[in-house]
């Protein structure tokens, strides 16, 4: 019964849930930098979010240039948009982009980051941070994490820090309406990674196996509704509260050798994050599978299938055709994952030949 | 998916985890208060600590006075000598006693009661509380309550607030070891019938049912133990944790009907208070499985029963004979439980009369 388990978010969620707690926000003060995307702000959140602000008496700025997969300059320019608005607290809408962002703009309105924001020490302070998901996918409205595009080392890089995690996340199922069908499954295949890679972490415990196994029983209800491409508002709901779920395992375990991969997927080939974790997930699996067959079985049961080949069929209609990488690339995708820190936190060792072969297995032939 | 959850306490579980985060104390301050009570020091846990504090350079001063049930004068007088020490934090060690006057002592420690501690009101400082329960019920660990001894009302009463969450909540069976039979057994009954309560509470939700089937679950796994009065170690890291999760429930659910009833059976009869919800937890059922049979339904099977009277005759040899009180007393202790505030708190509606058929079904005859 040996784990660790903390995660201080007030999640409130429910249909509307956004205007009905207006008055919560003035418990972070008066003065709100909204950090949102281009997109994101279209769901109806930001309306939301203007009208409860206004409502409670709140004066807000928006900031809405976070692209996908946020960069260090979009991140400084909201910081310093933030320190000149005297911003008291950050409100984040969005999926994990601009919801990462938001923690990242939060530190730096509060510190300096003396050029390199990725040697930030985790005890400094921070805006206080309100997030709306607006995607089912990367769990950041539970986390302590911000994964920002980091241009030196060419990957995407996590920081980790407690005052990371928002005081409240809102989740409301109606912002996904008007998602696109491909956002939608690729942020699912995201959750679905979070919950599987969570209960191969090191750091997987009882509470987080609870949490997981239960956002994989209900992304398994949901297989349906993600490949027909047709949803519900009860669909949406249910997908984003199992991937709040998951987000809630990985603050607590972290996450493994997918996330490790995938992360060149996204920074070299612009696999959307959800995309790339699906990818290699089916293969990642087999290899846990040949090394640590009752865990392994224990996670597909939770998540509702016979097998790993039962798993990758299932969701092979998510992903469509494959990215066409060749095997020299591939090799220094293994290389660059083989170094990267979640490697560490798996109970299965990937060395860089286990890493390679998992790409290989996983992405089209180059 | 209408539900709010939050549950700010990190929670360290494990063997010896008290010792292994030694450090962890210092980040509340050098100075601590221990709050325990007269047999809870005596099972590890207060050498334990005092070694940790010890070894990370605090100082300390154990407040052992506590009684069952927990008086105002007694956490006057540990508020007092916090003071004095210039506590910077509070230790609790012990079952829902000692862990539950360690929040009033803390809060009082910081501000004045005004003469009526049950008036007080949430938004005030509070001293940082580390928590180390050693029973496996009450879950005071996990959740911002402290419930108290109302003499002026004879029964027993809850303070709730916000600061009343533990920092920190270590979890380490071992200190169960020299638990009697009777306490480890009461104790259990808590637990079953916080995640009950917790999920006919008008609060229930998503998060906090899973929750609370996992703590049934367990706990039905661990009947045999508890019938038989045998325990392995791991019985004992099972009781706690799913007494811990029971807990995380009620923090976010509250208690119902049970509890409003079970004051009196404590304050009057001098029953346990675990032992108190059991005596009342299944004709509680019962009246639910009438006037809401699904979700009843939901519950047992939850708990492994398959109906109320299997439930009953499950947990009867915890019990034994009963305590016999006259039809006139129960109907006062109707009366008192139908104007406590968890009444409200029931999916199902509880007049006094129920109340009254409750008790008379639960107690002997007087």
């Amino acid at each position: 019964m040996d784990f660790q388990f903390y995660m201080p978010v007030k999640i409130i969620s429910g249909r509307d849930c956004v205007l009905k707690n207006a008055k919560l926000f003035t418990s972070f003060g008066l003065r709100a930098l909204i950090v949102t995307g281009k997109s994101s702000a279209k769901n109806g959140a930001l309306s939301d979010v203007e009208n409860a602000l206004g409502e409670s008496g709140c004066a807000y700025k928006i900031y809405d240039r976070i692209p996908p997969n946020p960069t260090v300059p979009s991140v400084r320019e909201g910081a310093k948009l933030a320190r000149e608005f005297g911003a008291d607290f950050v409100v984040a809408i969005g999926g994990g982009s601009p919801m990462d962002a938001a923690k990242a703009i939060a530190m730096l309105a509060r510190q300096e980051d003396g050029g390199d924001i990725f040697s930030y020490k985790s005890t400094g302070e921070v805006l206080p941070l309100v997030h709306i998901p607006t995607t089912a996918g990367t769990g950041s409205e539970v986390t302590p994490y911000a994964i920002l595009t980091n241009d030196e080392k060419q990957t995407k890089t996590s920081i980790s820090a407690p005052a990371f995690f928002p005081r409240v996340a809102f989740l409301d199922g109606k912002y996904m309406r008007g998602l696109g069908q491909e956002t939608t499954a690729y942020t699912a295949l995201d959750a679905m990674s979070h919950a599987m890679e969570g209960m191969l972490s090191v750091r997987a415990g009882a509470l987080s196996d609870v949490l997981a196994k239960e956002s994989l029983r209900l992304l398994k209800g949901e297989l349906g509704a993600l490949c027909a491409g047709v949803y519900t508002d009860e669909d949406r709901d249910v997908l984003l509260y199992a991937a709040t779920l998951a987000g809630i395992v990985i603050a607590n375990t972290g996450t493994c050798a997918v996330h490790s991969m995938g992360y060149s997927l996204t920074y070299f080939h612009g696999a959307p994050h959800g995309r790339a974790n699906g990818l290699l997930l089916p293969e990642f699996l087999a290899v846990c599978a040949k090394r640590l067959p009752d865990r392994t079985r224990e996670i597909l049961r939770a998540a509702g299938f016979a097998s790993c080949s039962d798993f990758a069929a299932a969701i092979a209609p998510l992903l469509g055709e494959r990215e066409r990488i060749c095997d020299e690339t591939l090799s220094a995708y293994a290389e660059k994952a083989s170094v990267n820190k979640n490697i560490k936190n798996c109970q299965v060792f990937f060395d860089k030949d286990d890493l390679f072969r998992v790409l290989k297995r996983s992405v089209g032939r180059g």
